[in-house]
């Protein structure tokens, strides 16, 4: 069974202190919206043991599935691994095919405490593997492990988003020149009337007149096409007046 | 009394949905992390009444303040002030000020139902305004409910940073071309030396060889120095072997 919905959970201290703007979860939302798998939460926390485990703990029974990026290498602050073994009540394990992949790979004198820390996984957890790292992420239960440096994040998304969604979401956009006051009656009579079309309206900055767009989306095509063509219908109207 | 912890509550579909990339929580993670306010949790919701009420309750008992960004518009997406009061329990009322300003600025006329909207605020309410826009956002309780357009929120962000934090971070980056488990074990140790100091380790990419930054930062300006100063000794002689 495919994953319907799901939550992101970022854990970094990088990402709270400002110093790292958040990269993963944001391509991931592209992917789920078009993949068709609703995205519920994202949550960034800091990498502390308490609040990993209270925070996956309440995603993973409010969501089909839980991705998480970050604290899986081979440093101190890295302790995503033990933290869900702990939150799933299991054991974390030195996993045979992570330290065989390690010693083939760095030799068995290369195989030092941060890359046996690597090795590790919450028992009964199954491996992400990518081409892009030697040390895999990790999958138990509704929960899948990956990692923070983006471009393994991407590589790891994309292995197991089959597993994601659906019927992909569609987007249209609509430019208008309006202050959104002007247009917020209307537009919530064509939302009542399209309840599988989410409508947003986003203004923007565009000097001193407004501007903005209308966001429409939703899983079919006709019904979106429609809605669109009702308020495009509306803001023409709008103008005459 | 500053706030020293607080958690980023950004609501809104367009960052689930993959449209729009987040700014405000990083725009607030740089300024609160300056400021010596320790950023505890950003959470990203939908436009949701019951996921508004229930993240925000959770979040402002847990954190001595709580940042929100978005939904304070004109259109029905926009229901932050109405859940925020159900989440206080007290009513969603017209505020005399904010009416009275935009019959100024649009005319008796122009008070339209959109504009009206935009004049509730939680009843006990205190305003938080700013330059850049006629609507303010609003401070209930440990709460301040911002807005999502980014060039607003960061006005509002700057007019009540002075709330938050005592003594500021600072933060040291140290670049280091050697993978990361070469080094895990005894950064390890000088993390366990000064807890007063937080020690981060973020591998990059840079062509074939490893290379990344350790990244290190605090409150005390002179324990930071020394961290550094260990950390910079450790890489020298692993250099060596």
């Amino acid at each position: 069974m495919k994953h319907l919905t799901a939550a992101i959970l970022v854990i970094g201290n990088e990402v709270l202190s400002g110093r790292t703007r958040e990269a993963n979860a944001y391509y991931a939302a592209g992917k789920l919206f078009a993949a068709g798998c609703k995205l519920g939460e994202v949550a960034i926390i800091p990498d502390d043991r308490d609040a990993i485990i209270s925070t996956l703990n309440r995603l993973r029974q409010q969501f089909d599935a839980v991705i998480t990026s970050g604290g899986i290498g081979p440093t101190h602050d890295d302790i995503t691994m033990e933290s869900i073994a702990a939150a799933f009540g299991v054991e974390l394990i030195e996993h045979d095919y992570i330290v065989q992949a390690m010693t083939e790979h760095f030799g068995a004198e290369g195989l030092n405490e941060g890359r046996r820390r690597m090795s590790r996984v919450p028992q009964g957890a199954r491996l992400i593997r990518c081409e892009k790292t030697i040390a895999p992420g990790a999958h138990i239960g509704n929960v899948y492990i990956l990692a923070g440096v983006p471009y393994i994040f991407e590589s790891q998304i994309d292995s197991i988003l089959h597993q994601f969604g659906d019927r992909p979401y569609l987007r249209s956009e609509i430019e208008v020149a309006l202050a959104e006051s002007l247009f917020a009656g209307p537009l919530t009579i064509i939302q009542e009337r399209y309840a599988d079309i989410e409508v947003g309206s986003y203004p923007g900055r565009c000097g001193p007149n407004p501007c903005g767009k209308i966001c429409l989306s939703g899983q079919d095509a006709e019904r979106l096409q429609q809605a669109v063509g009702e308020v495009e219908k509306m803001l023409a109207e709008l103008r005459i007046l």
